[in-house]
């Protein structure tokens, strides 16, 4: 790894960039749409990594295109993914009632107002995905894959089918390969998504958009090998949500099957498979690099 | 209106267009999909009265289109309308037993599973947009646009909108004018949409896109004041609801402001208006106006 490139600016330039962004396409409104906007607003700027439009602005660039172009197409994945957050942590769902240090949705605006803010969520990432003031740089074709791909990715092949296998396993014991599956959907595919995206915007070929592909589906699963591992050794002060959750729900994870030396392996071995994927590229893959490592030895 | 135009007959007939090409776009699954599946297909094969596709479909003919080109535009909209429904009837929300005559999602699958079968059906909305297998004959423009009407008419602009507003008024007095600016969200927006869509789709000028426009409003709103005075006069075994729910609700309808008899004249105002946004229609343009006396004349 470049011990010059300084992810945490990095990390930290992009993030302003997607949060200036959102704040363009989501501002505050008054009137009919106040207390649904705010709603969506008090999760949506509730202090998220951004991760996943990063990723998708990152991919962007390290095919030589320009973040400009798909940065709309990101801040759309930031959405989904935070409609995905509000919905989880509902009373029928998890029932969490701290996120990112914050009480989660329904606990301030109620249960009913939560299901729908996350409902508006899903539903404004279209609105803007198609929006001409917003994706008219983007070609037609591109843009309609790439909606197609986030769909395919949110739905019920990716990450809401990963919640219903989530459901399922709860209280059950359940083993790698199947804890595997329910990650790979729950939070792999719309990471993948992200990054897959990023590429077809920027012009990558059809081996880089496969490479960055791969790239994704072992950072997401490293990821939450991370989350699973976080949830036994973090305090909730350093998450910013309930630590220990997944014992209080009896939900299977990395640590509670494979003990957590191995789980940390594992996550290892995603990782170095993730940098891996990236061997075609050169220095303009740094970031990912950097980011790889990032999710591994992250604390929150 | 042109008697031997037989309605019945042809909502079947389109009925079953519809129903046949949503079981193409969601067949049943096995495996890992097969429970998320089977939640989204109960609430999608429950026996609704397909009246949002088929305006779309009805559309796209009146302006000479194929609609062979709208049918999978048309089921999107169908899956977008069925989420809502199964999002409405949650105990946080409207607390439904009954749908269409039989038990809610949430009764039949429990509360986690029927948030997740709505989320689902709204984003298989835009996978199903996208598919290049099924879409593919849309010109890439039209798409977009359509896409983004959608969205619009879906999200806090449109129908979310109008469940924030229902919820906000929900034990208030409210006016006539405020109840109107709800259910067009609520109720008016996706009909609205409906129309437009197929209307675009099947290569209508903006006139004949503007004048469609305006049938669907004026049919949307005379749908929901009709939807209210059945809520009175019907019987839970006619609706397939239960009936008196907006009484038991304490909710503001057009019948509990304006009284049984103004509420009717107003739905037939309406009608009125949608008819004469026919005008520059010729025979055409006879099923639009055989609907619109069906939705005032409707028991269910």
């Amino acid at each position: 790894m470049n011990r010059l490139f300084d992810l945490k600016a990095y990390l930290k330039e992009k993030r302003t960039l997607v949060e200036e962004a959102l704040e363009q396409y989501l501002p505050k409104r008054e009137g009919t749409y106040q207390l649904i906007v705010d709603a969506m607003r008090y999760s949506l700027f509730a202090g998220g990594k951004r991760l996943r439009p990063i990723l998708c602005l990152t991919a962007t660039e390290v095919v030589g295109g320009d973040l400009r172009v798909s940065l709309p197409v990101a801040c759309a994945i930031e959405l989904i993914h935070t409609y995905s957050l509000i919905h989880d942590d509902l009373p029928a769902m998890d029932d969490d009632d701290l996120r990112r240090g914050k009480p989660t949705s329904h606990k301030v605006f109620g249960e009913a107002l939560a299901i729908l803010a996350g409902d508006a969520l899903l539903t404004e990432a279209f609105y803007l995905l198609t929006h001409p003031k917003f994706t008219h740089s983007i070609p037609d074709a591109s843009l309609i894959r790439v909606i197609h791909l986030i769909a395919e990715a949110s739905g019920f092949r990716g990450m809401v089918g990963g919640q219903v296998i989530d459901l399922k396993a709860t209280g059950k014991k359940i083993n790698a390969k199947e804890l595997e599956t329910m990650d790979r959907h729950k939070t792999g595919a719309l990471i993948v998504a992200s990054v897959k995206s990023g590429a077809i915007l920027g012009g990558g070929t059809k081996e880089q958009i496969e490479s960055l592909g791969k790239y994704g589906y072992h950072i997401g699963l490293a990821f939450q090998i991370v989350d699973d591992v976080l949830d036994i050794e973090g305090t909730t002060i350093e998450l910013g949500k309930e630590a220990k959750a997944d014992q209080k729900m009896k939900k299977s994870t990395y640590p509670s099957i494979l003990g957590l030396e191995r789980a940390k392996e594992l996550a290892s071995l995603h990782i170095r498979h993730a940098i891996d994927s990236l061997k075609g590229f050169g220095d303009e893959a740094e970031p990912l690099r950097a980011i790889a490592y990032y999710i591994k030895d992250r604390r929150r």
